[in-house]
């Protein structure tokens, strides 16, 4: 028979924090905190088994389960002395949810459980506090009417608006006793009407309707699109915490609160964080009362007119710097807790790692080895690969004017420009027609989630650091001003009023989420600083990679940003984009509309001189760092123009017929252009072409080298399916070479090899391999042909996949490991096996993605190949593939 | 070292018949006949490992080899007493190639060689006639300056027709000793002049020249043309033979001839063949002459006014009957031999498996069988299964009133109606446009091999039933009337003149191949009979293969004609060819244009009665027969009208806008619809079309049970490539079927399956077939996807490929083994592991190719499926496979 329920509280626990699968997040640690001896409220778990059983059972449980929590229950009844639904001392809980990985405010809670018509007037005994008392019963019928029963929250605030205006009263706390009888008494009456039947009397059916929503939730909508965008299996399932309630609302030496053992923001090593005097938990976290800084050093951040903890409740804050020491110091790493402060007493609710900005991770990962908690390797594992993004991309200008529409909090920094939308839906079909949106709310739910992701960034005008708002954007690392109160948000007249003006739907702001500034139209951005926490880790990360890292890159530019962000040469240079230039598609176009190999010979000669000009720079750029050069891709209709304005102007700049150009265009015309006439085909079709390119890579390398300059080309042949196209092809290259080495004098040291991008490529790179000096996995193409999905194309269905959980990842972000990856796993071991040294590496997107980075290093490449600007990530990547980070680890901390 | 030469003649030989891939076919058997005690003329093979050794080494020859030959051919100096240059009784030799699989003028041939200016003199001695010795001389020159020396034989045509002019005489036998005297100085200095040097007179050099050109000719673009044609690999390499000359133009006691053991045409046990007194090899080869008919019975068929050898020369024909008696025991198959009769003695120059119609192979095989030379299993191996398509289509219809333009020698069966087109370049470009063609000639040759196989029928005005054109159009099962002297061609001018009237190029003629007729414009055409040997046969290989065959199949005709060829059910039934036509289309494009679902689903209501009636047809025909239906399957923008009058009708008839059909068409289009939004990915996002079709296919299914016709449905979700897609769309058919079952009251046995037409498909198809009853391999799509091919768009660089050698097959035609082939396999193994009783089939075109076919069996799918008219073809191919038909074997009777 399984253990399906764990106990904790009271100075220990039958579970640990390592039963976290079992247990979920918040009942291991709960039970770990138990154990440490701080002090935690009694209560217990019940395990993600029996969520597994329940989904899997037709929303049932198993038959011994019933009786174990009562069972459970009867022990804390007995330790506190109180009765579950007694009329004297009656036992109060909360229900609340934890799974295996955090997934903030997407699961539900129900406090004050265990309240009816009876024992609350039990409890007004208890507490001496008719009106805390008639408070918590309200605060209860509204929760489990939302949660359990389904009466929508707006029912019960419409009613406590209606009451406060009869009241004539403007705050809930300005409800007397009696007031709040009477709300209760309509609270009861709208529920038996919205819900059909009378508000459950009975605490048992209370708690069973409150365990059965918490697990019902596990599968609910919001729940499964966030587990969708964090990769989060939907059979891990979650834990029910049954606890004992402990009040932060039954007068003034009551308090409730969220803090951080370091700032999640900054990562300085500073206690952080924010709470309410007589509250309850939800008010902070639903950042609807403006809550008070935890130190007096935090209040110049956050609300510098309200007293701190430190200074309001110094006993008790002392208390809880004791236990923020004990816990980082056990967990070795920065949590994030909750707690309540009931008559004077501290009781911890929860601890878990905090999230935080990939800058503060920087920090705190760096600190934490110079404080001897971690190594070095430890420091690596626990940047968030994907996250570093952050640090990377531009931030505003500090120089340029900023046309000030006001301030909120610096939720989650990183700054952003963007056009505004009022809700997550036009978030999403906006960002559908390629439009950069910032999401304006008064404060968001999770319902917003799709909407958020698909945001530059987010402004709300309510809210603190850990609304929901700050806490999911740093999580996204989406740039986020929270709480921006002197803004004004009407979200059905879309209209955001700000400085007394109105802004609307479409217009453009930008958000600093850094400072907090909301700034009027466009800004300037300037890149960021690549020094200090992160110059230091990215010198560990160096150290323990074993990968190479390449970037993509054309243009000097790119080259020159990819040395700055450490890439170690050019692993894919994509020559077609040397002919886009206005000077340059004008042979391009002369080229592919010529009528005969000379004409086409005469075209490509006028090509050359460009082409060489190219290499000559990239040569003398990455100074003898490898630069992988792929040869023409793209089918040549890519380089026609399709206007009738566009070709009139071709056709008079080439000396020929609009109707010649048509014709040429329907004869170039394809069905399926990706699996048409390109790659290597126009090389066997076509040779002068690759002829021409080959000559300007080798020239140019003669002419670099001559200066004294190494050169180390890789000549890449594209779209190999069958291996006579790369013999043909290599047989090309080696007679330009040895041409261009006679002609010059110059012995160039290159290597000539192929994408492997077609099933058959890695089908038979066997093969290939016995000429191929290296292969570059095109993973993009590669996804194309082995999912049959146009890249293009994919939009049509990928919405509906994702909302069926048909595709967990994009394909095309992160690597198939199944489907395509059994490919490029293929491809390298029968290459490897004909020819041990051939160099491996992959061009595609996915050579920046950390997840499939670590796949790249699972099967033994020797480097991957990614844009500039994720050259970073993918050095963190490859060192935490290399160090073995456990890919489950990865999404907790997400 | 290795041995380099063998000889033969004399009653006895260093090779055997068995020795073909190392002596070439001509080489092994001259072997094997000296071995059997028939006259063969003395000689000797050099082996096609001296072709690889020439091939491999910048045509050069292993050290030893040129002694080797002086000492054989001092051998047969020493047996006849004569030497080889000798001023009396010169050695003179032909030297020919023959390759491992026989490949008709192809290869090059030199005659009379040893002959020079001093031993010409010593064969007029010899001979005693000095006009055959200078006529010999003359031939040797024109033939050696062609073959060898790239002097065109125009040069000495011309000369030769301006000297019967200049002494007013019409036939080359006209003409005397001295006339010959003098234009073999014309023809001597026409190759200096051509040349540059003299024409050789050392024998040896001759010799040396003559072994160099036919090995040279191995890769000369005509042979390698026809060995990409006939799937020949390139190192299979030609042995040269060197053999004494025999004559059979030494006057009237002289003879040459080739004949058949049996009727190459119809199969007839009777001895079938030509000949020509006074005169050499080639001269009835090459359709110059028309030559004499063997025996009396044979001259109805071909030249019933010219004696027969059999009336004409009693003996030697005698013993000509004993050398076939002998041969055909021998070889137990039909033999094409080479005779010639030098003074009354029969010497035999070649024998080999003979070239036959499809119809003469039936009757050949199920005769021999009943004759006991060969068993059942061998009959089944001797039918080529590609050319059994012959007999499977229709001929003219024997009742239609015939506009004859002509008459010709029935030399290849079956009818074809076309346009005519006058040269090879010709006949390739007009089919090139998708016109069908009929090639029409003087005679032949092989550079109009690639012509030749585009045609639909050829005709030619002069030449045999042995002539270049008979011999290759029935190895290509392509009809052929030849030597049908009553028409004249003018090739130049592009004019056939047939009964004194002109027909162009363009004109539109039908070619009756079996009785010879040429008849005006196009002709009704009949089925073909499949009785007699042909239904003998297919009984044998009924019995004998262990695969099913199935047929792809829509409408009812095609399902009849299905069954009527032996079909074992439908493994491939496309519904969306079922939507076009015009009643059903309108409400198809209905369900497109539709805003919202409802609209879909009314459109689709529309729909379900139509598709309804189209099962109930096929569940009716197919009479409990399985059938696999797949569900709609290509995007949904091929359904829509795409030019403005279209898009107006539609508009009208659907009651919306042309601007709404434009949108939507354009919301539709897509980069690459082949890897688009199709398949199963239109049953995920649209569920209602497949509820739609499974409704429609389980109502018509109970319908026709109802009436006690069993039915058995198998559902086919094509385009999978992730298990889920699969799992949802079956939970969709089962649905369907349980509603049905529980309207109808019946319960029909069905099944759910899926294409594996997708790599990651095949790679994942363990997953797969947890859910999946049965595979159909959609070769089709996994050829595309696997190679990175478009098939529509493959045209653009095809011929390239071919040309040069990159791709043998067209892998649309027969399946790419090593790539497309493993995944097959894997999908096949992987697919087992998890499901034991899997169904396997194939139902892309490969399932009608033998060779495919054969892979299929290796791989142990339970089906193929192909187009009605292939299933005899893959019935055959199926029994083949089962018998382990060697591939080269295949090819060898080719």
């Amino acid at each position: 028979m399984s253990k399906w329920i764990y106990d904790f509280g009271d100075g220990k626990a039958e579970g640990t924090a390592a039963m976290r699968d079992l247990l979920g997040g918040k009942g291991a640690n709960l039970a770990e905190m138990s154990s440490l001896g701080l002090p935690v409220p009694l209560g217990f778990t019940i395990t993600t088994e029996v969520c597994t059983y329940f989904t899997e059972n037709g929303e049932t449980y198993p038959e011994d389960l019933k009786a174990g929590v009562t069972d459970y229950l009867g022990l804390i009844e007995k330790a506190l002395g109180r009765t579950f639904g007694g009329a004297e001392k009656p036992l109060l809980v909360s229900v609340r949810s934890g799974s295996r990985a955090s997934m903030p405010g997407m699961m539900d809670t129900v406090l004050n459980l265990g309240l009816n018509d009876t024992t609350v007037e039990g409890l007004v005994r208890d507490s001496g506090d008719e009106r805390f008392a008639y408070d918590s019963y309200r605060r209860f019928i509204q929760m489990y009417g939302d949660v359990v029963l389904g009466v929508d929250h707006h029912n019960f605030e419409d009613l406590l608006e209606d009451h406060k205006a009869d009241q004539g009263v403007d705050l809930d706390t300005d409800l007397t006793a009696d007031h709040l009888k009477a709300l209760v008494e309509e609270y009861l009456a709208k529920v038996e009407e919205m819900y059909g039947k009378p508000f459950p009397q009975d605490p048992t059916d209370q708690l069973w309707g409150a365990i059965g929503a918490v697990f019902g939730s596990w599968m609910n909508d919001r729940a499964q699109t966030y587990r969708r965008l964090h990769a989060i299996p939907s059979d891990w399932g979650t834990a029910v915490n049954v606890q004992a309630m402990v009040f932060g609302n039954m007068g003034e030496d009551c308090a409730t609160g969220v803090c951080f053992t370091r700032n999640p923001s900054d990562g300085e090593n500073a206690f952080y964080g924010e709470f309410l005097v007589n509250a309850q938990g939800e008010d902070v976290v639903a950042g609807i009362r403006t809550p008070q800084p935890l130190t007096e050093a935090g209040k110049l951040d956050t609300a510098p007119d309200l007293p701190s903890m430190e200074m309001a409740l110094p006993a008790l804050y002392a208390d809880l710097c004791d236990v923020r020491e004990k816990l980082e110091h056990h967990y070795t790493d920065m949590q994030d807790m909750e707690f309540t402060v009931e008559r004077s007493k501290l009781w911890m609710l929860q601890t878990r790692t905090g999230k935080r900005t990939t800058k503060a991770a920087l920090k705190i990962a760096t600190d934490m080895v110079g404080e001897g908690l971690i190594d070095k390797n430890e420091a690596i594992r626990r940047i968030d690969a994907v996250q570093l993004d952050q640090l990377l991309h531009p931030t505003l200008d500090t120089e340029a004017e900023r046309d000030l529409l006001g301030h909120g909090l610096p939720a989650s920094p990183g700054a952003a420009t963007g056009r505004i939308v009022f809700n997550a839906k036009d978030a999403e079909d906006w960002s559908a027609r390629d439009e950069k949106v910032i999401l304006v709310r008064q404060e968001t739910s999770p319902e917003d989630i799709g909407g958020m992701h698909v945001s530059e960034a987010i402004l709300t005008t309510r809210g603190g650091m850990t609304s929901h708002a700050a806490v999911v954007a740093r999580g996204m690392g989406i740039p986020c001003v929270s709480g921006a109160g002197d803004l004004r948000v009407d979200t059905d007249a879309r209209v955001l009023v700000a400085l007394g003006e109105e802004l609307s739907e479409g217009d453009v702001i930008t958000v600093d989420g850094t400072t907090g500034q909301i700034i009027r139209g466009a800004m300037p951005m300037i890149q960021p600083e690549l020094s200090g926490d992160f110059a230091l880790l990215m010198e560990w990360v160096d150290e323990v990679r074993t990968m190479g890292v390449r970037a993509n890159a054309e243009t000097p530019k790119d080259a020159e940003m990819a040395l700055s962000f450490g890439a170690e040469g050019i692993g894919l240079s994509r020559t077609e984009h040397m002919f886009f230039d206005p000077e340059r598609i004008i042979h391009m176009r002369e080229m592919i509309l010529a009528t005969d190999e000379d004409q086409r010979r005469r075209a490509l000669d006028s090509l050359l001189p460009y082409q060489r000009k190219d290499f000559v720079d990239l040569f003398t750029i990455m100074g003898g760092l490898p630069i992988t050069i792929r040869l023409l891709d793209p089918p040549l209709n890519e380089f026609l123009p399709h206007t009738d304005e566009d070709m009139a102007e071709v056709a008079k700049a080439a000396g020929t017929s609009m109707e010649a150009i048509r014709t040429r265009l329907a004869e170039l015309d394809e069905s399926n252009p990706m699996l048409g006439h390109r790659g290597c085909r126009l090389g066997i079709t076509y040779p002068e072409i690759y002829e021409m390119q080959v000559r300007a890579i080798f020239e140019a390398a003669a002419d670099v080298q001559k200066t004294g300059t190494p050169v180390k080309p890789e000549i890449m042949i594209p779209l190999v399916s069958v291996k006579a196209e790369f013999e043909i092809l290599k047989a090309l290259v080696d007679r330009v070479a040895r041409d261009v080495e006679a002609e010059t004098g110059e012995d160039i040291d290159y290597m000539t090899g192929t994408m492997i991008e077609l099933p058959r490529a890695a089908l038979r790179a066997g093969e290939i391999a016995e000429g191929a000096e290296f292969f570059s996995f095109g993973t993009n193409d590669l996804t194309q042909t082995t999912y049959g999905f146009s890249r293009d194309d994919i939009g049509h269905f990928l919405d509906t996949y994702h909302a069926q959980g048909l595709l967990v990842e994009d394909p095309f972000v992160t690597i198939d490991r199944d489907g395509v990856g059994e490919l490029v796993r293929i491809g390298a071991e029968r290459g490897r096996a004909v020819r041990a040294d051939l160099k491996l590496g992959i061009c595609g997107e996915h050579g920046g993605d950390p997840a499939s980075v670590a796949f790249c290093q699972e099967i033994g490449l020797d480097y991957v190949s990614c844009s500039p600007y994720r050259v970073p990530i993918a050095r963190l990547a490859a060192a935490q593939a290399a160090l073995g980070k456990d890919a489950d680890k990865g999404s907790e901390d997400k």
